[in-house]
This record gives structure tokens, sequence and C-alpha cells, in this order.
């Protein structure tokens, strides 16, 4: 694992980043570890932080119109994460279309990098009316150059 | 505590409306019962009901342009709620201004209607822009009709 | 699709029950519709109706002492649900093993029957210690004479 | 407000302090802001934050067999948190009483410490049994002593 919320290329090829979060108590449920849909909320806060990281935030692609939607979700779970245990959750840009995006996942236990979750998420591009568009160049682009200052 | 969804006059002169749901696995937390968060989720809940049961659904506003913009929230604790139990959401409207709103609840174990939880929440009506306007007549008179037809 | 809360053999002969629920609005998030998160919480929801339905409800295996913590979660967005709708979640038991249980799920707006979203979850049975346990055979039995009941 | 995570005396003498967080996609509503509920959450971060930069994390009482449970919740909403903003949390430890403790909050746009939302929350002192107790010494003075060496 590298630096956190810093982009560096992984071992796929990937643009990888990886973000840093302690486990909150409501995120818990009754079996005394984090709810297993929780995750899939990380996986959104590590998008987050992996468009912001490479300079083009996703909430600036949602100011300028485009919307990323959810087409496909999917998640193992080895391990289960705790209150106030930090996790990182580290995204990886795995395939840029036209259209639509992949990205893939592992959530770690900061303190020993022990393997909690892994997931996938796949996304079509949609403007605000829900209409299925290409992701424009700029956004690409700033992606690519984002990624690009970090090799 | 009388029929479901079904609009009364509480002994306090309020219009009120009881709904029912059961407790979700996920809304406990690792202290094996409800988390205090969920509470004001079910208030909320409980709103949606009572403009349903009365006529107008906050869908409806929603869909014209008003929304009620929360701007004070209580509650107070006396038991918790459990995974699985049904429990009753009761909201009163306890005032009606001009530009604002403030409904009260009671939330009961529906088997036995212990008391589990109460609450308060004020709201303004705001447009879409978040600029607070009049509660138009239609909402008004459609709320108030709507409880009329259950005198 | 069937009456609601009550099981039957779907087409692929596993034994199903739809319950049905309507949209939060604490749901939405700002693209206007459910977040894909909250799907994963429904499919949890149909789980605990179908265990209920069958008669042996997730809380008696939870106060019993088994747990069925899931492993694996896949979901597929085809179209959103939105605020106040009545959704159908119809989950199905697909296989039955000695530690573990896979179900799927179809997430259809009641109204039309139009498929929101699908799913299926794998779930390993364990002990409050987070230990791998058979499934008892009470459970097993339980699920199974709750669902011939029916047949 | 001064640095975070760190405590320091405010402006009434008590103990204070201040945490960031970034505002998450899931936290957002379909009004395009902040759900109501999500600011409950974020004080329970504060509360978090607060024992652990006093060095008593709420972990360690937790897993010593004492939790806080809420009894009392009250927020007044005054400005919107929105997606991908820096807010601060600052959580001030009020009262302190043998039994329970009671606690204020302020959540701030970080940018420009704009005055989003205010709130306070009175806890009791519970076994894991739910039983009423005494607040142990050992919590007492770790929080003060934690205090003490930020004088």
């Amino acid at each position: 694992m590298s630096e956190y919320d810093t982009p560096y290329c992984n071992a796929s090829g990937h643009w990888t980043v990886a973000t840093r979060l302690r486990v909150r108590f409501y995120e818990t449920d009754q079996m005394g570890v984090v709810h297993h849909s929780v995750y899939i909320r990380w996986f959104e806060e590590g998008r987050s932080a992996f468009t912001r990281a490479l300079g083009y935030p996703y909430s600036r692609m949602e100011s300028e119109g485009l919307s990323l939607a959810v087409t496909e979700v999917q998640a193992r779970y080895y391990h289960p994460a705790r209150y106030d245990e930090e996790v990182a959750v580290i995204c990886s840009l795995e395939e840029f279309q036209s259209r639509g995006l992949t990205f893939s996942y592992e959530v770690r236990r900061a303190a020993d990098e022990t393997l909690l979750v892994t997931g996938r998420t796949k996304h079509i591009s949609v403007d605000h009316q829900g209409r299925v568009m290409r992701i424009p160049d700029a956004v690409r682009c700033g992606l690519l150059a984002g990624a690009a200052g970090h090799e």
C-alpha cells in the first residue's frame, strides 16, 4: 500500500488511490461488526477520494451535469471491520470506456493490512435527466492528466 | 392508539396518524438495539404517512416545488426498540403557520404500547432554491380537507 | 408475482417470498433517486420477510445463537426507485447447504412490476463468536416445514 | 476554532475537541443537501473524536463494559452542508455527572466557519445489560487527565 490520497499505478497497471477512514459507531450492527451494506458506501468514499486525488473531483462532475450512475456492485467479505478501527479503502480504475467506468476496491485494516473486503462497481455516465452520455473529454483528460502528474 | 394510517384528532386536539413499521436488522448497532439516529428517520416516515393519510402526500408537495426543510429536532429516549419488533410511529400536527409546521411524535412498541421515544420537529416551507415561501393554500386546504373527511 | 408475505415456489423451483415497502425520503440521494447501497438493505428486509413467512424468523435464529454472516453480495441496477413509490422485494432461497445459504432477489416497482434491481447474497452460518457452524436441523426443518405448509 | 483533534478549553470553560470530515455522497438526499438525520450521526463522530483526543476512547469504554446510552437529542439547523464540503464537528463536554454526561455541538463549514447546525445530547452510563451504573473513576480520571495534559 502506498501513501494515502496520492495516485499510484498498481501491479495491474491501474491508477489507484488509497484513502483512510475510521469506523463510525453507527456503522456497526447487533452482530458487533460493521454492517455489510456499509462497505458499499465506503467504496463510494473511495471513488470520491480517487477523483479528488486525480484532480477532477466527482463533485465537480456533478456540478457540470455528469453523474456516474451505478449499474453493478459486487463485494466479497473476508473479515469484519470493527468500531474505531482505521481502515484503508483502496480504489483502482480498472476500465475507462466511452460511456462508462469500472472501479475495483480493497478494504484493509490499516493497522496490519489484513484484507477485509474486495469489490467492484460499474458505472454509466448519465446527464441530470438520466440519459446515457459520452464521458466528456474534459473529464477523461482531467483524470488522465491528474494521474500523469504522479507518474 | 387508533387504527393505523387513518387520521384522528388526539386528546390535545391535533390531527394525528399512527403508522407501523417493523425494525430492520440494519437499524441496530453494536449495543444490540436500534441506533438513536434511526428514530429521527422514523419521525420522517411518520410525517410521510401523516401527509399521505390526509390526502396530500409529501411526495406531491415535493413534485409541486415545495419542501418542508427541518429547522429543529428534539427526541427523548425511554426504552430501546429491537430488531424485528413492530413499532408504531404516531405523528401529530401541533402547529400550522403561514411558513412552517410543527410535528410531534411518539414511538411505541406495537405489542404492548410501551412508550419508547418522543420527539418534535419544526419545519419551514422552502422552494427548490431553498427560499422560504408561504405554504400554498392548496396544501393547507388539502391537508385540512383530508382531516375533515375523517371527523 | 404472488401474494405478499406468503411463500410460493417460483419457476426455478425455489421457495420465494415477496414483501412490500414504501420508499423512504431518507433513502434518496442528490441524484433524486434511491441510493444504490439502499437496495442491499432492502435485500436484507426481503430475507427477514422470507424467514418470517416460512415460520422461522431470523430474529429467532439470532436469539438462538445463529447468525447468517454475508460473504458475498451482487446487484445489478436497471431502473431507479423513487421516494414514496411502493416496491416489491422478492427473495428466493436458491441454495441450502450444510453451512451456508444463497438467496437471490428482484426488486420491482409495485405499480407496474417494472424490474428495478436484481441481486444475490451468500451467507455462512456462524455462532456469536464468529465461528462457522452447521446450520442446526431445527432451522433447516423449521424453514422446510414452513414452506411445506404452503405447497 | 482551534487545531483539529486536540482538546482545548472553550469560552464557557468546557473541554472541547473539533474534528473534521468530508461530506459523503450517500449522506445527501433528494433536496440536494445533507439529510437532517446525518448531523445526529456526526455528533456521534464528534463524541468519538472527543474521547479519543482526551485519551480514553469510547471504544475502550465499550470494551470495558460501559456504554453511554443517548437519552436526549436536540438539533437546530441553520444552513445545509453539501456533498464533498469539509465540515468541522466541534464537541464540548458540558456536564459530567456521576451517572451521565451532556455534550454540545457545533457543525461548521470548514472553509469559512459558517455555522450550519448546533446540538446537544444527554447520555446515561449503562452496563451491557442496560442497567444504569456510576461512571467508573478510571473513565472520569482518564478523561480529566487527558484534558489536563493539554492545559
